[in-house]
């Protein structure tokens, strides 16, 4: 009788984690601080309390298990590593915290294997045995399915297209290194680009007239009115996207890419541009056969589902 | 019973074929010329009668099926594509054609994917389950391993990576696109390369003396004697594949890339170059964890061991 499962999605600021039953709906949900404990230990008692009340309402023998996504979650050890946007820098074995905290067993992947695992069970990938999920958010992440599987690599850090180089001696990126997808690709990328082209061009634009730091939500706001050099910034975030995603295709050939997570919201703004560079720049027999989705999970909930996927 | 497989390599030029026990040992094998047949019913007819005699000798129903490489060759439709260097520029249903003409299962896929599933089988990739082969020839072919199966993707066309823009906007491609993998890394690519440098610059080589058309076994040679622009075209061919090989492994993260054909056999003069390129252009997680290997297959039965082990 373990119909119900946990998802456990951790942010940079906070923790969400729902109740998910097999169908994919959300029977209870709630959220903790990611960020002000004191120790990791502070931070999983936290979880706990907030947790373990509403699964024991349940009845724990229930629970298949725990579903965990993370950034920079590695599915075969359990453990956070070096998280870039996490309170903890160290190796951190959150899958054994969290099964010891709440005496189930727990599986962790990072954020996009499990938006993946997610879409596949509940979402837009229903059916599918090869696709590739994208988010776009903060940063560029990613989960590869094939033959059915999310392939985690050998040592369970497959599935950085955030880190494939999109343009040679590029910018540089926080990884270290220069031109990666995730600087042009990205919520953060957008806004890059923005902050480079108002510095040295000189056409009038809607997003100078912007106060304070120019965001994602600035740039798309803009372009719904017209805005041409917003207008331009998402052509220019699409084609690099659009090309980039041409050489993932020629790797995996999946059916379909699925994009999720804030600068996706941005649709046909950005989407006709990465359709038609990604197609421009596709081997000759992949033209006209991959598919470009949005996430068919709901916003809010879709890292919960995601991760809660894991755990069946 | 079914004890052996037969192993079929249709090339452009020839096709090998070879019985083959579930320890890849070759027993018997012959081949059959690919080209100079009226119609590909009448290389059936000429592959039937130098095949059948050997099958019926060892007995039809010790045979677990027949497995075939051929370029192009998709395995989800067993039909050869639109291959450019077969004598039949159409499309071709060889798995079926093989099948009735020798009354046994046939299984067909590309050369490389078949290249892979051999070296799985009987090879370097024993025991690995994520992996990567790149066969260096005329162009460059790919068969990647995840989670222990061959990804075919949705259609059966996974695994191009010689069609991976490794240069945006460079060399014209057969393909019709600018700038493929294998317009630099192949033995096609590395010619390319000399014929370019030979008409721009103004050095002395040892190539300057050859007679005929360069080959790439002649820039080796020439490397071999310490010729310093032969040196120098494989420290170019080995940079331009190892930075591509470090956007591939951000995709799959493999235990180790299985090199294969040809302009492998260049060995040192190639792969000191692919490895620090590689390594160089890797994300901080896959750095010195991939390991570069060469095909554990003797090269000449090589591709009929890898056809064999897809009839299992």
């Amino acid at each position: 009788m373990q119909e119900l499962a946990l998802g456990i999605d951790i942010g940079g600021t906070n923790t969400a984690f729902g109740i998910v039953n097999r169908r994919g709906a959300i029977i209870a949900k709630g959220s903790v601080p990611t960020t002000g404990h004191a120790s990791v230990q502070h931070y999983i008692a936290a979880l706990k309390s907030a947790v373990l009340p509403l699964a024991e309402k349940e009845g724990l023998d229930h629970f298949a298990g725990a579903g965990i996504g993370a950034p920079n979650g590695n599915f075969f050890t359990g453990e956070i590593v070096f998280a870039p946007n996490m309170p903890w820098r160290e190796i951190i074995p959150m899958a054994k915290l969290v099964s010891d905290a709440l005496g189930m067993k727990a599986t962790l992947t990072n954020d996009a294997n499990a938006a993946a695992v997610g879409e596949m069970m509940y979402g837009a990938a229903k059916g599918m045995k090869d696709f590739i999920v994208v988010t776009l958010g903060t940063g560029l992440g990613s989960g590869f399915v094939a033959n059915g599987d999310v392939v985690y690599g050998h040592d369970g850090f497959a599935g950085e297209l955030g880190h494939v180089i999109a343009i040679r001696d590029g910018r540089k990126c926080g990884c270290g290194r220069l031109g990666c997808l995730e600087t042009y690709a990205s919520a953060t990328g957008i806004v890059r680009s923005a902050d480079e082209w108002l510095a040295v061009r000189n056409e009038d634009s809607l997003l100078r007239k912007h106060t304070g730091k120019i965001t994602a939500k600035a740039i798309h706001d803009a372009a719904l009115q017209g805005d041409a050099l917003a207008l331009e910034l998402f052509a220019y975030t699409g084609k690099i996207l659009g090309q980039t995603l041409a050489d993932a295709i020629a790797i995996t050939s999946p059916e379909a890419i699925i994009f999720f997570g804030g600068l996706a919201n941005a649709g046909d703004l950005l989407f006709t541009h990465v359709q038609h560079h990604m197609e421009e720049n596709l081997l000759n027999i992949y033209k006209g056969k991959v598919q470009l989705l949005q996430s068919a999970l709901p916003d809010a909930d879709a890292a919960i589902l995601g991760a809660s996927a894991l755990a069946w």
